[in-house]
């Protein structure tokens, strides 16, 4: 049985889509035992309408709640009560293999960090969600769990991401970028200079750099980069989106043969819509933390908590946190 | 008369589409005079086919070309007899006031800071295009030149990059955003935390962090970043548009329904085409060399490059080298 601590307060849907989603996760998976963390009253209240098996559930009362825009590190050291913190520090007891939250982004890197800790061997935890690509997703490391990085960092980046697509995704050698600003091995800032060189160097499938017109492009299966930089890239994806289809709805709107158009070709807008759906990809992970720790997306729906506790259950049924171990004492990085 | 000096030799459509645009900007502009560089007799011969005020046009000879891929600091140093080191030579002796080429950006950035260097109180010539947005455009600084920067960097890309906004596109007040992990004044990495600092004592119109989200969003005129981070950007814009036609035409494709609006919606995304087309938007300028240098896209047509040219002559007539001088003067960045 995989036991999976769940924030049922965190996100903008809690704690209603937190509660579908885990009752919707242990129809599916009848090998998880779930702890939900949250007001007991509340979470009680939620699961009374619902049909789950009652034996593979138990409500964690916790009375605090972490704000989105409360600066996290502070939340964590201080709210004690909150359900992400009381369930950070049930994971690391051990009382659970797994933690997912949709809560803020920050206060789960920092409860991560500093709650669970880092597995031996990891320098630094890196948040690492999956894009979509062309042909299925790129996993970007680190998405933003450090602003200022090592070149031995990135090189770390890399052979946890590679282990993860490889076991989690299933994708059998896994093609490692590094993001770059030039494809030749001699472009790059003082920091990707240096992380090539230590790439070169590993035994996983380095490909070589990643420009920026590249990440989406199916060639690679781990994209790693500093997490300032894959903060601004992900962020900025969303923004290109954003652009993009606001351009084309308004070109759409601007004559009455484009609008008959728009109306016919609207099922492949709705099927792009559900291509991009982040809920499909459930979500970004905190690698190297010594328990396997799960972002999902802020504004998670039922489907994508149900997904976010997949992915903890297969992160887990692999034991990920221990081939980490494993594979970094294999193959130090200094 | 403005005298604009133009690389006839550089670019994917060369020499074709840089005479054509070339004669294209002089029928427009009674006030240029130009330097075509290149190999005379195909000059010659392409200018031949066409009519044009033979009394405001120099063909002067340059044998040699630099290839997009070559090393570009030892290209520049070692092909003396290339069109972009002649032109980018003429340049920084006065012969012309601006330098257009759609060559190599590599060797237009080490031919600027090498041949024609840097204006007196620059630091450091940034390489700035401006991104469409959904309200007109937004200059990126730096997109490429300076791959490890220093805060100060920072601080000037934002006042050179204010100036032109002002000066040449006529913006009154540009907001200026610094590219940021997040939206609060402590979020940063190192560079960041400290640029952030320095532009809030700036004579600019500083508006704080800019997320990656926000960058298209048209909340800003003026973005600055290191060149490593605005390379990869620049590039991923690209690769993120690419990526979101590329999922639009395979789903529009996926039915007869969708395949018949598409047919109807097709002046749409004509029109939308037209809207990204960055031959509207002329070239990246090298901010910050002694002259203005302007780097065209590789693939630029004739339209682009009588773009190009165009604002080349306002650059100069705007006399944005001395405005940028005087400017860094009265507010010394250290």
């Amino acid at each position: 049985m995989y036991r999976l601590i769940i924030d049922a307060m965190g996100g903008d849907h809690a704690p209603q889509a937190i509660i579908d989603g885990t009752v919707m996760a242990l129809q599916e998976y009848t090998d998880i035992f779930v702890y939900l963390v949250g007001k007991r009253e509340v979470i009680g209240q939620y699961l009374q309408e619902q049909e789950y098996d009652r034996d593979r559930i138990e409500i964690i009362d916790a009375r605090d709640e972490i704000q989105m825009a409360e600066p996290p590190v502070n939340a964590v050291r201080t709210k004690k009560d909150a359900s992400m913190v009381v369930g950070m520090q049930m994971t690391a007891e051990g009382k659970g293999d797994a933690f997912i939250t949709a809560g803020s982004t920050g206060a789960a890197v920092a409860g991560g960090t500093l709650i669970v800790r880092r597995a031996q061997n990891v320098l630094r935890p890196a948040l690492a969600p999956i894009l979509p690509t062309t042909k299925g997703g790129v996993l970007l490391v680190d998405c933003g769990a450090n602003v200022d990085c090592k070149p031995v960092f990135l090189q770390q980046f890399a052979i946890m991401g590679s282990i993860y697509m490889k076991n989690v995704v299933g994708i059998p050698n896994p093609r490692v970028g590094l993001i770059n600003n030039g494809a030749e091995e001699e472009k790059g800032n003082s920091l990707t200079k240096e992380a090539y060189q230590l790439l070169k160097g590993t035994n996983i499938n380095f490909v070589g750099n990643a420009e920026g017109r590249d990440i989406l492009s199916g060639n690679y299966d781990v994209v790693v980069c500093d997490g300032f930089v894959g903060n601004v890239l992900m962020k900025f994806m969303e923004g290109c989106a954003s652009f993009l289809f606001g351009m084309i709805k308004e070109e759409l709107l601007s004559s009455a043969r484009t609008k008959i158009g728009a109306a016919l070709a609207k099922p492949a807008f709705t099927g792009l819509k559900k291509q991009l759906d982040y809920t499909e990809y459930g979500g970004a992970l905190l690698l190297g933390a010594n328990k396997g720790i799960i972002k999902a997306h802020g504004s998670s729906n039922a489907k994508a908590i149900k997904n976010a506790i997949r992915q903890a259950r297969e992160f887990t049924k692999m034991d990920l946190v221990e081939k980490i171990k494993k594979d970094l004492q294999d193959n130090p990085c200094k």
